[in-house]
């Protein structure tokens, strides 16, 4: 039995002590410490580790995050909206986004040509050059073959980057699959589709990348996900994962309510129902920001993976 | 200006009645009653309406309700994720689903058979069934042709249908075409992928899709959506009208936050920044779960509608 | 074993018909529609009903709702916060209140002396008024005697008013306590202060009022919790049962999450451990905006009770 | 204008440096080290600081922390729910509460004599012994006059406890008052009631409460608000404060939502409408959970305050 523990500050405290610190709080700091006690497990017992995000968060400056969780072998899939894959692409080229204000004027942002993501400002400049470097690279593709799969095509951008800090170009490295189930659904979409005009017999297999996603793991191997946000990126992983017959660990991080029956909100409770989840302790969801709490409870992982020469 | 109004029950009010009443009361209840009556503008206004809901609710009894919609022609494209796609199938073919609790044991249902979303239970022989009736559809379609998009196979088999209430039966039969950018993130995309294995150049044109969403408006058509719940179902709608010069009407019904900065939880103050919304009272958000929500507003908007001699 | 049903929109269709429709929908339609069925059986079955309300609600039209209640006998206890007593008696005394935006700009609501309340609007002058309505009903008060309890207060008071939408003045007319444990958290303290000033002798005794909610019951007698919103009116509630063995009845209507760890997010799982909860469909949580999902139950519980002619 | 950067795991992060690189991330981390930053200038600037918190934080091993932050300096007025205090008093008193799960079995834990409060579990004999504890205090305090103000009553606890780690004995110690509106709503208001029983004359005087709350600042004075959690906490202090002109400074961490109009969501964008609100940086909203939003917001800002000498 572990006891509630007054919390005190202390001078130069580091971000482990701090986490483990939480670990003792109660309410959801208690499941944060606990999410990263899980999440270093999923490493360190070999699982097979389905990374899934959204694409705010790759708006967000976790994208450089991803990308060295990715670089530093926690995770060995991953599962996005097209939209992170397009702004990490316009990162990589260099566009930056601006820290603005929830309650700022949405008419104004009109005028200026910026999009407003909660806090986050995006210039529409950023997204006509996407497509100045989008189309060439279809092209380029096109010439090899006419048809491919999402995954494929973001393996292929991934190795054409040069930025450390890119989630397609660590995956490339890394040989770690981005799969992305609603390639159309974003700016992407809308060049695919220009590009199609011109070639008619150009084709994005979606399919082809569902098997891709069912057989890159199997019912022996030990499989884990990670669910930060809801939508197809979550309900994707946790599709392939059962599909193998269910993962052995589970953490979502999450502001979704289950109350409206919606997978984004479902917590691990119901991760239970697959069969696998052997404790209590390796399924593990923690209401709130995911800006907040993915970093701070993977900065724990890492100091851990880190110590137990697990990190690559 | 309008005064807040005590609320009073009245023995045998109308829900058209009691959606007016809840319009002086305060808070939700006001936007509740809002939404309604820009649902009814936008129809008497002539726009095109997008309807996007999530497969959730397809689980659920607003099933039946999103059909009589697209028969009484208040809609007229519709966006969602592909599990809607398969339950509303599904019922067509006579499987039932039960009503339980949000509290039930997991590992219990598990052990009976039982999918558990939110308090809804779905048995896993419905899903086996699903797999009987769909692969020969598949056979049917690669017969004909063997590239088609979503949104054609989603209207072949509403074809093949013959329930009043199925969604892909209305719409076939209304001409509504049925978007779903993410087609293989469910018992679907398995079903797609086992055919594909005998079948290689069976091949699912998502891009062609996103051509026909869209291509079927224009920037001088008026335009509205409806947007229940989040997901890539709401992204999508946007991202069309956008494309076309943005919504000149929005209603939003979800439970998510702003605050993470998620489409999901964005709300119609954002739609501002298109520049078209007029009128404040022409986009409207209600904070809540739609199962109670939306068929509440849409019948006092369908009230209206059929006073109006507006409803199909 | 209940099935989803599809649901279908009616012309003219009443609200209770309304609400069953929504009992075979999914999710919290299907909750709200058991907390009817639950708050008709509370009265059914002669429990003491306990309603418990916030300020905000009575700001809303949801006012007069509760006064109707306290007439037709369904609610014998109230408990609120003092925001709520306040406005009640200005409302009696003619106040009106503006429906606006929550989006509104509250550097000129400040300008203009209107206080914001979400969508709601209430001008300062409304406050200074119920100041020269309370400063001489404290006077002939303390000409009676130096000692008050609130709910002492808020009778008399009640029996002052003169206005059957008020829910100080049914409750007086019926005998219904309001208990107030924090009448100080509002201008309503505010008055209390400045008449002490003159009358050092004067004195609210809330530890007397104390003993009146724990002794307004007892063991053997059944009880009831309607909790609508969180705050101390919930925990108050709660607490003056649980000192009499627990309820035997509770519905909860909130907004707040579980995940907290506040009373105020806490749901009817958790009052199964008072021990007295008999069966699943005794206790009730709905999650939602209180001024929807409130009168759209309590209209089903009042037509039921209508029907079996135990309305008063 | 600020830039989004990508965020990077460093070996041996300092807190101070984790949450300074959350000030670039996006969403609420971005709204998180703006909190910290305003935290360290309304102390910088001399600033009366009233700290609101919710008893279900006590509970936590928050309770040590708000007891450090006292002692530092930082607070200057307390407001806070009367759970809290009796829980403040246990603990002093040697009673310790146990981390569980949010999932336990209610039934379970009623068996054993456990109150689950979210994740954390408080036997019932710490209330017992609670009992025993507070009557000799009560019989103490009547020898010296019948009429006590709540934080009165709590000073004096707060001089008899011997707990570094005690909120009232670092309170009593520099002379911080406590207020607690609503005393009677927990195991106090029971034990007052029966120490009344045989003490007719004793009295709490929550009028003369308001006085002093009311009277501890003034309009010349800078004074700021720190809401943790909602309830009648939160509005006490801004009642405070609004009374004596409004605060220059507020910062507020929640989970509730503002649609709802309850206070207890109202965010900073409100607190311009007092007029005071100079900058928009002086007042941030943080959505989430308290337990980890605010250990982590207020050790930034008491690093800064440390290194510039303003810590006590």
């Amino acid at each position: 039995m572990e006891y509630v523990e007054d919390f005190k500050w202390e001078k130069g405290m580091s971000t482990k002590d701090f986490v483990n610190k939480l670990g003792r709080i109660g309410y959801q700091s208690v499941e944060l410490q606990r999410a990263a006690v899980a999440m270093a497990k999923m490493k360190r017992e070999g699982a097979k580790i389905f990374l899934t995000f959204t694409s705010n968060m790759v708006t967000s400056g976790l994208r450089g995050y991803f990308a060295q969780i990715i670089e530093k072998g926690i995770a060995q899939v991953c599962v996005t909206t097209v939209g992170g894959i397009e702004e990490d692409i316009m990162k990589a080229d260099g566009e930056k986004f601006m820290l603005g204000s929830f309650h700022s004027d949405d008419y104004e942002n009109h005028e200026k040509g910026l999009n407003r993501i909660g806090n986050v400002m995006v210039d529409n400049q950023s997204y006509m050059k996407l497509e100045d470097k989008l189309l060439p690279i279809l092209a380029k593709l096109y010439e090899i073959k006419p048809r491919w799969t999402p995954s494929e095509i973001f393996r292929e951008i991934g190795l054409m980057l040069n930025d450390e800090s890119s989630i397609l170009y660590q995956a490339a490295k890394k040989d770690v699959p981005i799969f992305c189930p609603a390639i159309t659904d974003g700016a992407f979409g809308f060049h695919l589709y220009l590009f199609q005009q011109n070639h008619p017999d150009f084709v994005v297999d979606v399919v082809k990348d569902f098997e891709k996603i069912v057989l890159c793991t199997d019912h022996n191997e030990k499989k884990a996900v990670i669910c930060l946000g809801g939508s197809i990126s979550k309900h994707h992983a946790i599709l392939a994962t059962l599909l193998n017959g269910g993962a052995e660990y589970a953490v979502y991080m999450t502001t979704a309510k289950s109350s409206s029956g919606s997978l984004s909100g479902a917590t691990t409770q119901e991760a239970k129902s697959w069969g696998k989840i052997k404790d209590d302790t390796d399924a593990v969801t923690v209401h709130g920001d995911v800006s907040i709490l993915f970093p701070l409870a993977m900065t724990l992982t890492m100091e851990i993976l880190d110590e137990e020469g697990l990190l690559e």
